[in-house]
């Protein structure tokens, strides 16, 4: 049988982060396929199909964006503020995961148009454990817009 | 100790519903204050501090909000939007919760700002286990904006 799982874009430029999020992502067989860009214009490339990204087949529109704030050639902020603008984009959920706690950030999030904050603990286990509820959340307890 | 726990508005029309959701929102000795509003004209005189809503001791502003879209008076769409349209209430996350799965409902209400849309279940311990998986998401692994 063929399961359309819905893809998650991941915007993340740490390493480290990155091979967390995405064990915790594909983890108890769920195998959601997980698209990586590592800085906000690959972001930006990768959702308007720019380059090499041109194919929809290999470069699928994602049903869930993890969006890090802190990221190189654009801010994490900016590619937010695009998506929430564009009327294409702009009913994919965005979850912007991220270390800062700033109060005024988390507030600049959410009037930019962030579905959801969450902060990355220091703890790696924490942080694995609360990206599983993360995903727990947005793909079984909350209903996806479909692709298209 | 006294902690400044968020406040919770309910959207909801449905007696039964309300009483379930109360119930999984209050329970585990999170006592979150939840503040209950029956129709969407009184949901935005709430919002707006009309009437008798207009102390902020009795009506706190809600850190989330949680919406039922079939509303009396004026419907979940239109709340939605007009939250989403003002600049003091857009942070504010909205999670739509309710009994239609169409695929156009969905995709509006994200369009529409929704951060979140939670299907009802027909089976009460469904229901309200969903309730106390949404509460657990918004109110512990995410991060709310402040109150002002």
């Amino acid at each position: 049988m063929f399961v359309d799982l819905p893809v998650i874009l991941l915007i993340e430029d740490n390493p480290d982060h990155i091979l967390l999020i995405h064990e915790a992502l594909t983890v108890n067989n769920i195998a959601n396929e997980v698209k990586v860009v590592k800085d906000g214009q690959e972001a930006l490339d990768y959702l308007f199909r720019n380059g090499k990204y041109s194919d929809p087949e290999k470069s699928p529109k994602p049903a869930l964006i993890i969006l890090d704030l802190k990221l190189p050639k654009v801010d994490g902020q900016e590619v937010l503020r695009i998506i929430k603008s564009n009327p294409e984009l702009k009913q994919i959920p965005v979850v912007v995961l991220t270390t800062t706690t700033q109060e005024e950030e988390i507030a600049k999030c959410y009037k930019n148009g962030a579905n959801s904050y969450v902060t990355k603990p220091v703890n790696p286990q924490e942080f694995f454990d609360k990206i599983r509820d993360l995903k727990i959340y947005w793909l079984v307890t909350n209903s996806l817009p479909e692709k298209d």
